[in-house]
């Protein structure tokens, strides 16, 4: 059983802990920016002057987004902050604070959610910011979380999905398809456990925040999106949002090796597999692009183009509509 | 069955309409405060200088919040913006902009869906407020609905709930045990549909904006919170925040009069009814307080005092602690 909403709320909030005041007259840094946390009507934010507020919301549904008998419970919680400061790294934003709706059904083990809070705040805190607020309720059916992340970036300089130009290449960081390859694993063989190690990408993924940070600082990037729905679906909202097309080569996509094999996972994973948090964006011609940013590999696997639509070379003048296959929810439970 | 993601989402789009871009060099009015709204993996908002940021998230949950066969669609909808908005009355704040996270059972009507909406931007309209983003998702089982409310308010100016003082009186706009009244109705007689216009501090709560703005801009209020979980909870984390006790008239406290009826609701609705989105303030001594802000009654109920606990008086001498007993959510569905 849960504690109850006031014990749940001083629970969150001990390990949250309060944010440090800013001294008055002195720029403190971004992580400084909540003046009043858990516990009043609303929380309150202050910002450095000439920046402008970034806001995200996603849900994380028990059934839909994680199943109980196969994520750990401090994965759910990582997971559920990642995906919101994936988003925050695809503007190229820096991330202030985050708040947390929590609904728990009545049956719930408190370790279980000592153990979603602790991985949660375990990843706030490694990024600097603070868990400001929130809602708790008790949940008519499976555990239900939305989690908010509002961040920063100067004025004018966040990387928008709608800025990709025709002519502009394709990048993406890091490698596609292993958080699809370890969902797979778990479908075809749900009795095994899978070592969340071996499958990290899944289970605790990093969000791409200072690669994000470093693009929008280098001017590198004229629109930006995050693989949180697959390749295929992400790269089809960048070019609707841009009034754009794309050819993508099937050859240069970079896939996730999984386990500690060298094998690579699925074209088809790497594709459609959503949930990398990995960062899609795209470079104007003339920009140079640096193999790697913050420790995490940049590939360039295409390029934008006049039309409408989404190619993928498959081989010399061989090429196919890429449709948008995004990751599919977990069905079930 | 609600419309694919897809769909629902250009839906939102379509009725929430893209904000109005402020001018460069202009200072237009806060509503214009989002640059970028649905479509992006953020939206962007900016402020005028020298505010601060208010941000708020409450559950609209089926089953706990609301049941279908009570509350129309558009209730709902109104219902799950009025308790953030309430929040940022509750901190004489100017509301900016909403986030609405909603995951749909595959069963659910297409028109309840529209419905639910019609009823939440109508609200956001009125308020001139922006639905600038969210997250939609399939749920397992049962509505679910995250709203998330950002104002603004100028710096260092946000009424917080710890600034009470003792000495300083306690107050309360409009009447308190409406929306209880009606909970009560139903949950007596579950068959019986209740009018709406009967119950509307239930169906079609206002949130007191303006009354909290003018309480700010006047510098009246030391603290404030609004009556969501009922006076006698609400006073307690007032007084909690604030390190101080308080003692309140049962004589004062101005009770609701329910249907077309001037019959009064029992004080016992009053004093824990939660659901009316009223605004409990305090007040330093020596400032005077209007019988009425914004065509709102302000009514005097109490004082703050050096204790910790909340005390009632029910008579000249009588007096007993008043303890917490929040309104409960709905039980079942």
């Amino acid at each position: 059983m849960p504690l109850p909403e006031k014990a749940l709320i001083a629970q969150i909030r001990r390990l949250a802990k309060p944010p440090m005041r800013r001294q008055s007259g002195t720029v403190g840094p971004v992580r400084n920016a909540v003046l009043t946390g858990i516990g009043d009507d609303c929380a309150v934010l202050r910002l450095l002057p000439r920046h402008e507020f970034l806001v995200t919301t996603d849900f994380t549904l028990e059934g839909i987004h994680f199943r109980r008998d196969w994520h750990p419970p401090e994965s759910v919680g990582h997971r559920c902050l990642a995906r919101g400061l994936s988003d925050i790294a695809a503007m190229g934003g820096e991330p202030v604070a985050a708040f947390l709706s929590l609904a728990l059904p009545r049956d719930l083990p408190q370790s279980w959610v000592a153990r979603f809070l602790g991985g949660l705040i375990s990843l706030a805190k490694k990024n600097g910011i603070t868990l400001a607020g929130g809602d708790t309720a008790e949940s008519p059916d499976g555990i239900l979380a939305d989690i908010m992340v509002v961040g920063t970036s100067p004025k004018g300089k966040s990387v928008l999905r709608s800025g990709a130009r025709p002519g502009d290449r394709v990048f993406v960081s890091g490698r596609l398809g292993g958080s699809a390859a370890a969902v797979l694993r778990m479908r075809t063989k749900p009795k095994k456990k899978l070592n969340p190690r071996d499958f990290s990408r899944h289970f605790y993924p990093e969000p791409r925040i200072e690669v994000g940070r470093a693009l929008r600082e280098k001017g590198l990037a004229s629109a930006m999106i995050d693989t949180s729905d697959g390749l295929s679906t992400d790269l089809g909202h960048l070019c609707q949002e841009s009034g754009v097309g794309a050819e993508i080569d099937a050859a240069l996509i970079p896939r996730a090796r999984i386990e500690k094999s060298a094998r690579e996972v699925d074209l088809d994973l790497a594709l459609h597999g959503g949930e990398d948090y990995e960062l899609l964006f795209t470079v104007p011609p003339g920009k140079r692009v640096p193999s790697q940013l913050a420790g995490v590999a940049l590939t360039h696997i295409g390029q934008i183009t006049r039309g409408k639509k989404v190619f993928l070379c498959t081989g010399p003048n061989l090429a196919r509509e890429l449709e948008p296959k995004g990751w599919e929810h977990f069905r079930g439970r």
